[in-house]
């Protein structure tokens, strides 16, 4: 067995054991009974420690140096000189972490997602506070590992975001922070009430699985599941499993279905050749997001989408028969400032994003006291989307994220709006039959382009690369975002 | 950390990795769409082999070397001495088989296992027949890494009835295989055609969980779920999973449902002390099939469970208002001869397991010719049971266990029913109002009594020190069963 060979053997390991430990989070969250909590937090904690050690062997470096020369002559992305260049970059990074320091956030997380729990629960931000100074400690601790150059936040950002500096996402958080604000102030009112009403949800689910059933998934190769907090993984390109949640009163499933569809269908997509390695995947969660955000939102709120799918919406749920396409197109599309991220419109929801990016460097900074943080939030809200937050529940304590400690995670969130459309302007110049496609119900041709397109790259090109390889550059480009939400807001107003 | 706190945490490592591959195993056979078997068959080989490597390490000896003295003033049945003594032979039987056999034992299993599936469908033995022949000169092989002293067949069944030699389970069948074969000859024609009928599955469910909660499980720490082959895993003692299936038109969920309840409860009350070791289960298979059989059939074909029962199971099947009691009771204790297996009464089960334990001999002794195979089981099966088989799709092809070559496990199966009276004997004498409480709907004293006394033990005990610990003597004793089924086939005739 040559060296690429041997390093193949290792990695395929590796994917299976970060897949097995993918089966038993989704287990957690989906099936498990409650009292398996410990015994489940071992395992995944045995997984991920036996997974670590294996991956960070010098073995592995010197497989690595005994590759690279093997494969310096392949093209930059076949999948040989990918797997070594990609491989090279997790080992080096993975490496620089004392695994004492990893064991320690990884406890210590988990010990602050306990009490944020709690603490939600009762709103009482105090009773979160030394969890929150223990995790932020690590993290600081965790970002003298690397080194930077703009901002001790980059290292943070880099876990999520690979090869994104924090001055980058600032510049595109400048453009979008005014031009978002103004979009919204200028929002018309639009009717919605019919959005809330009686929607049983075994009906929901029946219908939501025939949508996702058209998207471009194989037969046998996904399935669908209801969880409290609706999230996507998948065990290999032909084992995708997506969840959701039902409201009785409100239709919002569809769109959260969809939402992870796109994830789903990014994970479906990956090339078979890069199954069982490192390359499987997306190359950052930005990149990921942007596909989630396209199918349930430039599909899933598109006039077009909607032109096939509202009869059956109709025949399923009655309630709507009285309310026009246009009206229900409308409606799905308004922008509306809100107390609560997961709950926000895709205008006012970047600006739930910024408002969290600029905090989390003056955490990190120490520029906020940790006690005075609710008083910040809340002056914040009030500052970016001009609502008051009546409780911590509501307000600092609405998000699991900083429970953990996960700096850097929710600028992609927003990332992935702006590259969604960076995209979709490519797509649509590649499939200018796309509205009657869709409008026909066949949203095929859409899911094959970004197949063959993105989804099979995996993660063989950094997020830069894959965004110049079908945007034409590197950049990150507010632009297309806002003028799509300019002209859904004139649209609106009509 | 001494060497006792070193042996706990390595085997705690493996019991981690174990139950994930469990966790695993489980989603294939329960909610994985089928397209995703390809990678789940990496992801489990993987656990395996990483598990095995690390447990058969020379580091585990010498830390055994290291704690057996530190051991030995303990009482024989505590938790560390327990640890150290099982952990000892577990590992010098691991190390007997080199990985170049375990490996290829596991590839062609597999291929058997695929071979078997498309035989069985096409009733096509000559297809299955080099597999067969693969898989049992692997197992040739596999006997030959051992000692044994009666039979080449003792190493096998050494697998699944740890210190069972074959020459006592000869024993056991020539004083079962004459009496079984004379009850059956003498039971009496019952009436079962109530048993068939429109028995909706939603319905099943519904009662099936209801009585699973009677029996002693503690809340969220289990659940029901639906497979094509029912089977019961569990990966601690808080997260215990049962699977059934529901037929339309019978009502066999109910007794397969009660069947994984018992090795559920078996798990569930194994002590906590034994969580994250090499010391929770069961001493053997036999052992605990015991207690699947003790609720399906001691407990769940009682008349005083039904006195409880059989008002909600009317209610639940109107079509049952008509029937009696004890006409209901009669015929879910009827023997009637059959050609499947695991369709099998009480009675006529261990025939089908002594014709299977004879003839696993013969083939790994070369006795009978594999291409000869199907006719030596119809003649066995006329001989036996006294049923003609059709084909060989219901006859020598019917069971999964020879085409992965497990040969030894079907004897533990009849001694399960044997070890069931053992224990049942010492059950009735120590809960005297047992009839009443099973009659009020309250089988908790005697699933309390059954968890203190052996489910607690776990794999503390070897079978027999086991059964001695509860029967009084090591001996597998088939009188209290014959008893039981001779006094069964009598209250039948009346």
């Amino acid at each position: 067995m040559g060296p690429l060979d041997e390093l193949r053997v290792r990695l395929a390991e590796g994917a299976d054991l970060r897949h097995a430990a993918g089966v038993l989070g989704w287990d957690q969250r989906v099936t498990m009974p409650s009292r398996g909590t410990e015994a489940r937090a071992e395992q995944l904690a045995t997984l991920g420690r036996i997974a670590h050690e294996r991956f960070v062997d010098d073995e592995v470096g010197r497989l690595l140096d005994a590759c690279e020369p093997l494969v310096e002559k392949l093209p930059y992305d076949s999948d040989d000189r990918s797997l070594v260049r990609v491989t090279r970059r997790d080992w080096e990074k993975a490496r620089r972490v004392p695994t004492k320091l990893r064991t320690e956030m990884t406890r210590e997380a988990a010990r602050g997602h306990h009490a944020w729990v709690e603490a939600r629960r009762t709103s009482d931000f105090a009773s979160f506070l030394p969890y929150l100074r223990r995790n932020l400690e690590l993290r600081r601790q965790y970002v003298d590992c690397f080194e930077w150059s703009d901002s001790p936040y980059t290292p943070l950002l880099d876990d999520f975001e690979p090869g994104m500096q924090t001055t980058e996402v600032r510049e595109v958080f400048a453009v979008l922070r005014p031009a978002l604000t103004e979009i919204v102030a200028s929002a018309p009112e639009v009717d919605a009430s019919f959005l809330t009403g009686n929607f049983p949800p075994e009906k929901q689910r029946e219908l939501g699985e025939r949508m996702l059933a058209t998207l471009g998934f194989e037969e046998e190769t996904w399935r669908l599941d209801r969880t409290a907090h609706p999230f996507c993984t998948s065990f290999s390109n032909r084992d995708v499993r997506l969840t959701t949640r039902y409201q009785p009163d409100d239709l919002e499933s569809i769109w959260s279905s969809l939402h992870e569809a796109g994830h789903g269908l990014y994970a479906h997509g990956n090339a078979d050749s890069l199954t069982r390695s490192s390359l499987s995947g997306a190359p950052s969660l930005g990149v990921n997001e942007s596909q989630s955000r396209t199918w349930e939102n430039l599909v899933g709120r598109s006039r077009p989408f909607w032109e096939h799918w509202y009869k059956p919406l109709q025949e399923t749920f009655p309630s709507l028969d009285s309310v026009e396409l246009d009206d229900f197109v409308r409606a799905i599309n308004r922008a509306e400032p809100g107390l609560i991220r997961v709950d926000a419109d895709e205008t006012t929801y970047s600006l739930h994003i910024i408002l969290r990016f600029e905090l989390e460097q003056e955490l990190l900074e120490g520029a906020v006291a940790l006690e005075d943080l609710p008083d910040v939030w809340n002056a914040r809200m009030k500052e970016f989307l001009g609502v008051d937050v009546p409780d911590d529940a509501r307000g600092v304590l609405q998000d699991v994220h900083w429970s953990g400690g996960a700096l850097g995670y929710f600028p992609t969130y927003a990332l992935g709006n702006v590259i969604s459309l960076q995209f979709w302007r490519v797509v649509r110049e590649a499939l200018p039959d796309l509205d009657a496609q869709l409008a026909a119900g066949d949203p095929l041709p859409l899911s094959d382009w970004l197949r063959d397109n993105l989804y099979a790259l995996g993660r063989k090109l950094t997020p830069k690369e894959t965004i110049e390889r079908l945007a034409g550059s590197p950049t990150i480009d507010p632009e297309p975002y806002l003028a799509y939400l300019r002209e859904k807001s004139a649209a609106l107003a009509v």
